[in-house]
């Protein structure tokens, strides 16, 4: 027999036909086998330069300098449920992260993007340009090597260690203490540990390639919910700005600073045009300092935008977990032990304020 | 209707039942949908230290120089079809690629991972430590910046560009001109140099980490078929010398230069225990220099090692795809046009040499 997981609104799930305001009914099955329509990579973006540093070999056969090299494309690996129910839904990973973070979590438990896709949610998940799977442009890297750049002169690469991920993410207060009600899954902090990359994107033009490949990528697939996630909390509204044609929705989660940004009447205009949510977690007071700080700060830009984006006429939802009665989470919540339950709160969202609105 | 795309032996089809002798006779559904048992993502091995240079700005609030970092761990990504018919196999990409490669192929057709899978076989496809989702020590690029580490001493760092790719893997003997019978799909070559990034494995410890981890992935999942390509040709022999107990079969697909190692007796009636399967494809020889010679005196250097572990007593199967009467096809034959019917031959292998042998 199948186990059923009955999404938030279980007392929506009483009434026998799916209405406008009871779209949140569906249970999602979490055990049974996943059929797919679909499967597979590709790539969205990049563009050619003709680049030195193709090697930093001084001597050998393989002493190759130059050549023509692409780089900003992004790598997009996607599945579609065999039947689709639901507008499909493009993840962004945040900084020092990959798409990996959006699948099982550190202590082997369902991710968002299988528990989208098992909602009947075609999922696309992208690494951002300049990681992972999309490559970076390493040609400095290279030149620095072989003295023709200025060593001072290279990119800093961002590398999250545990110390600064357990604190920066509101695990708990100190490395090694949790907050009391912490969501985390603590006994499998050291797997949550390998999630960690360095990120490269201090690299990348002051223009985002990810911002174009991702409005490109939504308006290929014929519309999308876009959301994103720490560093790229901003990346829905930037591919917005860029192509609004296929972002369908907007899911912002978490902001480091990107609320901190001032958008023109027409942007807001723009981004009023398409329904916009934001979540922020728990324990931003509660986290060291400078943490502490910057997080109360950054968690009030982003009330300010939202309503700044309410106020040019759109659909804003600001959730603050906490205020739902919901504690405990930190940064990662989608890692966290209750991430379905938040998953849930997302999807009635979209449900309610994308699809809906659709009709 | 569904499609059904016979595998090489045919003839076989025409007997009732499988036998011995009739391992290849089923079909793979290459059309219908996929029903997986479960998929996702874990991280196999991984070491940490206390590194300094995890940033590289020197003002501001996240000058943070110092941590605890993990770095040598795998990202292993996987499916496990709902009703699987064959032993588990896992996929190492070769050097400058991502565990993408064996994902759909630049114009879009099936690759090997989803081949495989809807053939009965798990798939763990995986990124080599220290690219792509498994990250990479970055510290050393920081702490040159930095003026801490002398920059004639970093890693070099293999970026392969177009020009390259073209020649060196035997798309065709000039940039732009393919061999007249190449298997290449040459109308998506912008699409396969997205997927080419850089390659930092010359940072890794001379035991790549890569070797344990694969042995460590193999054990877990219960034994596989481990599967390298070009740089990581080698890396399935590595792995049962590390640990030979998770590794059910070898197969090793178009090496460089690591046929030019010797083994010790020892290690060659280690390895002789365990099915081996080399395939070389075409056009070696006609490769421009130096990637002629290089190419020759490799498949000449494996032909050595095949003959090395078979005079051991080991079950060792040289395919060059020519003398088979396949012809055109590039180093890269995973995502050549003819990509299934190489991947049939493999599973014939599979079926005779390792999944027979288990019975």
């Amino acid at each position: 027999m199948r186990s059923m997981r009955l999404r938030a609104a279980t007392a929506c799930f009483l009434a026998l036909t799916a209405t406008a305001s009871c779209l949140a009914a569906e249970p999602v099955d979490t055990k049974g086998p996943i059929a797919l329509q679909s499967e597979g990579s590709f790539f969205i973006g990049g563009t050619d330069r003709h680049a030195t540093g193709l090697s930093g070999l001084t001597t050998g056969p393989d002493v190759t300098r130059e050549g023509t090299i692409t780089t900003g494309q992004m790598y997009v690996q996607y599945q579609v449920p065999a039947k689709p129910t639901h507008l499909p839904v493009v993840m962004i990973h945040g900084g020092g992260l990959s798409g990996q973070a959006w699948e099982t979590t550190p202590d082997g438990r369902m991710g968002w993007s299988e528990y989208f896709l098992r909602g009947g949610r075609p999922v696309y998940l992208v690494d951002q340009a300049g990681r992972a799977r999309s490559g970076f442009d390493a040609t400095q890297y290279n030149t620095i090597k072989l003295g023709e750049t200025a060593a001072k002169d290279a990119s800093p690469i961002l590398i999250i260690g545990h110390e600064f991920a357990w604190t920066w993410f509101r695990i708990g207060p100190k490395f090694g203490v949790p907050y009391p009600d912490t969501q985390f899954p603590l006994a499998a902090v050291d797997e949550f540990y390998k999630m960690w990359i360095p990120d490269l994107n201090a690299a990348l033009p002051a223009d985002n390639p990810s911002y174009a490949d991702v409005a490109a990528l939504s308006k290929r697939i014929g519309g999308a919910v876009v959301m994103g996630h720490s560093e790229s909390f901003m990346f829905p509204e930037r591919a917005a700005l860029a192509d609004a044609s296929g972002v369908k929705g907007m899911i912002s989660l978490e902001s480091g600073y990107a609320c901190a940004t001032t958008f023109t009447d027409q942007q807001l205009t723009s981004l009023a045009k398409i329904p916009l949510l934001i979540v922020f977690a728990d324990h931003h007071a509660d986290a060291p300092e400078p943490f502490g700080s910057r997080w109360t700060t950054s968690m009030q830009q982003c009330r300010d935008f939202a309503a700044a984006v309410s106020k040019a006429g759109g659909d804003v939802t600001f959730m603050h977990l906490p205020e739902l009665g919901i504690h405990g989470n930190t940064h990662m919540f989608m890692l966290d032990k209750n991430n379905l339950r938040i998953a849930d709160l997302v999807f009635d969202w979209i449900n309610k304020h994308v699809e809906h609105r659709r009709k």
